[in-house]
């Protein structure tokens, strides 16, 4: 157990994020909330509000990266689940401990200043899934 | 615009359903909160809570249906995206005004007694796109 788990955002990797804001905030009516240019990962990802949980969408500024790869490979499209944890360090080293099969062993920066982690799709029930911080629950 | 969406549910397919469930309860902290065997899909689901929205595991029964196609050809993984929606009637007619390409012209039921509908993933940035209604929001 790696402490109350929520379901974070889900993330879609799109060719041209604003051609796809439309159907997103004009259609479905979620909100923007942030957009960052991601040089490390050679992205520009957008987090959009949708209750609860969010939608991230992701789009490649690095044409030989992974995102653009999964886009020349595969189109738009899901690509990824992630969980909001309470403390990332102690998930993972439980995660690793039970043998689960981490893309990143420690926690980096992700989109918003949260400290996120990945998970190869083989742990993650065929799903590349997401570890994010967001601290404890409130009481 | 269908009405200030949220985001309902992420759905996985998964080969075996009490297989699946460590990895999201015991590991995740989710809580199971539905199981239906649904013979008009020929799949059996569970809807697990996952703070606001939650997480769909759907496995299939019929080795001819949709779902075991696709586990067949793509394996484990991301199925679709459920958004939830106040009156599922006047998103319908408001997304086939706008051209958007329904796999279901008119609510049908799913899990959990719910109205829902489901999107060609082509009018949903690559993904299969569920609505479920869910009727008003709290005021």
């Amino acid at each position: 157990m790696i402490g109350s788990a929520r379901l974070h955002h889900v993330a879609y990797v799109v060719a041209d994020l604003d051609a796809s804001l439309p159907l997103f905030v004009a259609r479905y009516g979620l909100v923007p909330e942030l957009r960052e240019v991601m040089p490390d990962q050679g992205v520009e990802a957008i987090m959009l509000g949708a209750g609860g949980a969010g939608v991230e969408l992701i789009t490649p500024l690095d044409p030989d990266g992974a995102i653009a790869r999964f886009l020349d490979k595969r189109g738009e499209g899901l690509h990824h689940v992630a969980f909001g944890v309470p403390d990332i360090d102690t998930a993972l080293a439980r995660l690793a401990h039970a043998g689960v099969e981490l893309i990143d062993a420690s926690a980096r920066p992700g989109l918003g200043g949260h400290r996120v982690a990945f998970i190869h799709p083989r742990s993650g029930a065929g799903a590349l899934t997401e570890l994010v911080e967001v601290g404890p629950s409130p009481a």
